[in-house]
């Protein structure tokens, strides 16, 4: 009738770690709620550190495994390549909210586990949506741009609705639960890619404001 | 020879949570720091607590004020306006850098305290920016859109680099701090206003590729 065990405690720990923070959770707290003994904990983590890095690992092997999955769409085009991995990206976050919420925050710290998981994990992903850029723009079918600055805009779209979930449910109104979440998310990301990104009619004849 | 007393504790309270996290700093700590008797901490602020209320009313009110300046220019035009709305937030967190990332990084929790500020301080900007959105579609400045869509990807531009510091200096190489980058992001979002917000020839003949 239970899950394994191993699945029901980083489903506790992750649960506790966004209500009542990392620190803030003891491996006692995670057995309670995971209903199991906290020699299981122990047995599988270590401590809550070896879990931390588990969570770490476990969402970011899966989430390279869907970005590589959109990237092998580049040779047909760039375009179609960048919104498959927005689209995969997504849709992968959306079915693990609660993971997505909490490694996203954790990776807001300095510390020494991050600055691992960051060079191993984000420096792949800035490697395959660099490539993915690069080639747009010498294809012609994005217009210049500072790829670097783009890969910031791209993550920020990306990442804000998980890492601010509270403020997009009780501010917003918006529910990334909810399935169609990810569908009208997914579309807006690929409107602002091509109107900003892709090549279109010289923007010469529209009036510019500038502030 | 020194600032006044209370800056400083509020200056080195925000650097040590923003490196050892807010739980795993103690008012000694940040007496330490700031070089001060601990009872000057008990004297202006009360206790930790009353630090953080302290610097969220201090980064928020400022805030709201930038953003006002900004909606002053809305009977004017809703581009013009939301230009110079996203310009002045952006410098102003750049002018508080330490601050802007601590603050930010609260907010993704959910306390009691967050849901309050959230309430006070989101709700209105949420208010400001809805009124500048939806004049611009009515005055067909503006493409339709989804108005809460659009906030929050223009809540995503705002806080991305802030929240993410770390990873903007280490994997991206944009260094928040220069004065060249707030000049540079708040172009990238203007164009986006231009491209993706403001009405513009249709789209008809782009080539639409789906995924």
């Amino acid at each position: 009738m239970r899950k394994n065990s191993k699945e029901a405690i980083v489903e506790a720990a992750v649960f506790l770690f966004n209500t009542k923070g990392f620190s803030g959770t003891s491996i006692r707290d995670i057995a309670a709620r995971a209903e199991i003994n906290p020699a299981n904990i122990a047995y599988y983590f270590q401590n809550k550190n070896g879990l931390l890095e588990y969570c770490f690992t476990a969402f970011f092997e899966d989430y390279l495994k869907e970005l590589e999955a959109g990237y092998q769409l580049l040779d047909e085009s760039a375009e179609s390549c960048l919104k498959l991995i927005v689209d995969n990206l997504l849709k992968y976050q959306c079915r693990n909210l609660q993971l997505t919420r909490f490694v996203l925050r954790e990776m807001t710290l300095d510390s020494q586990m991050v600055r691992e998981v960051m060079s191993t994990y984000y420096v792949k992903e800035r490697y395959y949506l660099k490539k993915v850029l690069e080639k747009g723009m010498r294809t012609k079918e994005f217009k210049n741009h500072t790829v670097l600055y783009i890969i910031l805009q791209l993550k920020g779209f990306l990442t804000t609705p998980f890492l601010n979930m509270y403020y997009v449910n009780e501010v917003l109104h918006i529910l990334p639960h909810e399935k169609y979440f990810a569908e009208k998310y997914s579309r807006e990301i690929c409107k602002w890619i091509e109107s900003a990104l892709c090549e279109a009619k010289p923007l010469a004849e529209r009036r510019v404001i500038s502030v």
